[in-house]
């Protein structure tokens, strides 16, 4: 997986900072998570191509998380997409854009499908063959959805050489991937074990903005590799989390360690600070393995 | 009039070019012209005083021209803005920003006031002590308005050495600046052009954009000092102009010397164009004056 940071700052974009936006990109396929405004300007800069976005994910109907995504669609329009678009995202989106599209006279001319999520729980709202995409329930002012993505497993690996040593037909080649016993040229029964490996292990990637500190999402996310966690505020202004509905640094850093995840990213800082350092150091006391999302910053994993 | 060019290219932001927008200010009053994606951050870049913007004019509702209103509102509102806003534009502008900040849950502390334009002829939309604007219909594919904006003719000027010489009491200096004749203390007549001269003629500035080539506008806009009229396309690609309802640098140049201008700024230019230039010699052939619009470009008058 590999993760692009367009935007990570709270709020109102400014000269320097982008409000939410990232591309998690699973095997080359592109899913678009948030949209603040200048999204499309990002992903240009981040030299995206826009063709291979297919699957929008919208946490939340704040505009610096999606004022953007009217703009994109526009564009994709301009650039005479002809791919469907899947957004997924609360009830509304599908009205405000529509009636954007519509007071502009502007009808796309690819298919535009709206998935409007409702549910308070977790639900798998995407899959294919190679990808699950879960709901996280948020706890904020509106409502609002994290979005866990799950690599499926793969199929077992040939131990090439094991295989020819054995002397099993190519014909029994897709079974033994799928993990079967096979039986070989001479009649002779082959654990797979003996010649297959584990598939690499499938990597998750969970997405939590903007939320207060809420336990309620820590079975989800339990030990996914990394949880990009928002951290609007440090402590010394906890004050404003309980109103706001949003998190401190060490608050999604307890939230990372009680859920056991590989890495935390934070993200979706205040303006008010001018060294985002801060976030890490005040992190790094209840977990360790803390890095911070910067625009245009890129995370493998 | 002080102009400031914030954005001045056709259909989608990119990283170094900027959708319709530019601020006219006139004796210290700023008036926004359209609100392309983007506009506030370059609001910012141009260290324009958000405070300091009371009015919006919205051509039409194309994306290019307005996406960037919502997030402008939005943003007021975390700077806590207290100042109404008035807002000019295309009938269906209001609920589109009105339902975005319903379902962002985020009502504005200051108050938004809607005037929607639906006449097909030119009318007067705003009026104070210094300024009238009036709307230009235009020819567009959806319902468009250029906007006139007309100074009203000052107080006369004091020729104070005249005036000292004629003996006048200072409590007749307000009837001579507004034109009349006065009695001096020697109880003589004195003709108000004996100690009074012009004021400063008042400045006008039309903005036509988005429009195909259209005399209908001519009347509405005579003898103007600066005309900013749109020329998406050169000549060479004229065959767009029709369908799109654009228009050409020439055809642009046309209205202004049929309109007897004073000066032509060009812009909304087709991003196909690597050099903008060929949009002025295109003009120059019909008429002298011409000047481009470039993002970040001031032009006072």
């Amino acid at each position: 997986m590999k993760l692009n940071i367009l935007g990570c700052y709270s709020a109102t974009p400014r000269t320097n900072t982008n409000p939410t936006s990232q591309v998690l990109d699973i095997n080359n396929h592109l899913f678009l998570i948030d949209c603040g405004e200048g999204t499309q300007v990002e992903l240009r800069r981040n030299k995206i191509k826009f063709s291979r976005i297919k699957h929008v994910f919208i946490s939340h109907l704040h505009g610096d998380h999606y004022f953007g995504l009217v703009g994109l669609i526009s564009t994709f329009r301009l650039l005479t997409r002809e791919t469907d678009l899947h957004i997924y995202g609360p009830k509304g989106l599908k009205e405000v854009i529509t009636l954007q599209l519509k007071l502009s006279d502007s009808w796309t001319n690819y298919k535009l499908i709206f998935h409007e999520l409702t549910s308070k729980e977790s639900q798998l709202i995407f899959e294919d063959d190679k990808v699950e995409v879960y709901t996280i329930p948020l706890d904020h002012r509106i409502y609002t959805n994290g979005f866990l993505f799950k690599e499926k497993a793969g199929d077992r690996k040939l131990d090439i050489n094991a295989v020819l040593n054995a002397d099993i037909s190519q014909a029994y080649y897709r079974k033994l991937k799928q993990g079967a016993d096979v039986i070989n040229e001479s009649g002779v029964v082959i654990k797979n074990e003996s010649v297959t490996k584990d598939p690499a292990k499938p990597k998750s990637y969970a997405f939590c903005s903007d939320t207060a500190y809420n336990e309620t999402i820590i079975p989800i996310i339990k030990d996914v590799d990394v949880l990009y966690h928002e951290s609007t505020f440090l402590e010394k202004n906890k004050n404003l989390c309980q109103p706001t509905k949003h998190s401190s640094a060490k608050q999604a850093a307890t939230i990372a360690s009680k859920a056991n995840v590989g890495q935390l990213i934070l993200g979706h800082y205040s303006t008010r600070y001018d060294d985002i350092n801060q976030f890490k150091d005040e992190a790094q006391t209840i977990f360790e393995n803390v890095e911070l999302a910067e625009d245009g910053k890129v995370f493998e994993f």
